[in-house]
């Protein structure tokens, strides 16, 4: 089942895409995607309907991130062996986490800004995860029950901000756009393995990243149980599980976002994001 | 104008602690202290009311978080010149920046849970700021007229998962109960001067903080400012600004929180927390 936000900034309604790609009002059955709507109760709920009963949402409305309300956007450093080498750092010996603000998400073809004074924002493919029931010291073995699905979401980064602005990457991590997510929440039913899922990123057409979850370094079950050693997780919280090779500061020479750029990123089964760079609002 | 929040968890109402000592309900006239209602209109029709016209809470309810639904809760890492020494750690460039979990949020007198495999719990009490209005690249001399009011803040810490983790910090500051916020929202109106404002925590009844948050590095309005160029700051969000002197892991020999222990904190104006320290719930 692919679930989906669309409509407006802020006033986005939940909707399911069909079999046919057409998207179909979910509101009728369901206030959100978001909280207490991810539990396994409720998604059997909905995907007992028959999409061909849901109206259908004419013309070509915006997508919004695919989970409203999340509580947690969790992220995890240099978690694919090879991306830790392109950025010059060591493959850690447990999970590096960090939080974005929850107020950088937006929708998946959203425009990105460029922070104003940045010379060095970056993109990261990552493999999004969508916790479902509240998940306190478990095992790795029962972390997977607590997932709802999985969607795309681009950890935009500003490398400077991140690395040489005194300490922490949370300054680097945040800025408003530096999450797109979606356009799906991919139900875990439809995910055969989150382990071997091939994903992609191009700039202005070029390939950049190219890889698969398959050479994740801590899967998502043991980055699952681990967090919640340090913290309870949510119904709608995120976890933005890590990058493979090819981001910007790996290159050579390296190359980072501009005003016009264009990205486009794939993750097998999970849809594609666009997102066009723009200048910082304020 | 003294806010709070009582009631039970995930329950709690909006009240006013009026000159008696007295809380007041305020859900006749605003649904919560979170988000819009910190605007400055909301609060000056609060402000309006004669609490004499409010029904008295009977009893002894328990007070919650001073502010429901944060969206981001920041934490300001060395602010205190005495307490980067302390930390064998340098006094930072630009304020250092990192986020808590929003879960971690808790009432003021609410137990603090010591992690499972916690050996370097750790106290910090900090002067809260809680946003009221929108802000995005503001300068230093408009940065407080983004300001709803102050609050107490407990940043308590577990220094080994903090330090020793595998990177960011974000590991030994999020744990539920992390973040004990209140008992009062106090509005700007009725703190003088946050930059002159005593605090202190003590443990088991002995004095371990007395400081001021006159020798806070980098003001309330400079890390507003500075925040503002990374994310955009929300009405909600709450800013823990830094501790100074006197934690556990500074002492000699060091101490940390065990079950049973009692931690007081102080700060002119804003009241008083009293936590006691358990065993972690699963």
């Amino acid at each position: 089942m692919k679930l989906l936000r669309f409509g407006e900034i802020g006033a986005e309604k939940p909707g399911l895409l069909d079999a046919d790609g057409q998207v179909r009002d979910l509101s009728g059955h369901v206030d959100d995607i978001a909280g207490a709507s991810l539990s396994p109760e409720t998604l059997d709920r909905l995907r007992a309907i028959d999409p061909a009963t849901l109206p259908i949402v004419d013309g070509n409305p915006r997508i919004g991130a695919c989970v409203g309300s999340v509580g947690k956007l969790i992220a995890i450093g240099l978690n694919y062996a090879d991306h830790a080498a392109e950025a010059n750092m060591a493959l850690p010996e447990e999970p590096i986490v960090f939080f974005k603000a929850t107020s950088c998400i937006c929708g998946p073809n959203d425009a990105v800004e460029i922070p104003r004074g940045s010379v060095k924002a970056d993109w990261e493919v990552e493999l999004g995860v969508v916790i479902g029931t509240r998940a306190k010291y478990v095992s790795e073995a029962d972390a997977l029950s607590h997932v709802a699905g999985y969607c795309i979401v681009n950890d935009v980064s500003e490398r400077d901000f991140q690395l040489h602005r005194s300490g922490q990457w949370v300054k680097g991590k945040s800025h408003d756009t530096f999450a797109p997510m979606g356009p799906w929440l991919v139900t875990t039913d439809d995910v055969a393995d989150p382990q071997d899922l091939a994903m992609t990123l191009s700039l202005n057409g070029t390939a950049m990243q190219d890889g698969s979850t398959r050479t994740m370094h801590f899967s998502v079950a043991t980055v699952i149980a681990h967090l919640s050693q340090f913290m309870t997780l949510h119904p709608g919280d995120v976890i933005a599980t890590g990058t493979p090779p090819g981001v910007g500061m790996g290159k050579s020479p390296q190359v980072f976002l501009r005003e016009g750029d264009e990205m486009v990123l794939r993750i097998a089964g999970l849809g594609e994001q666009r997102q066009t760079c723009i200048a910082a609002r304020d």
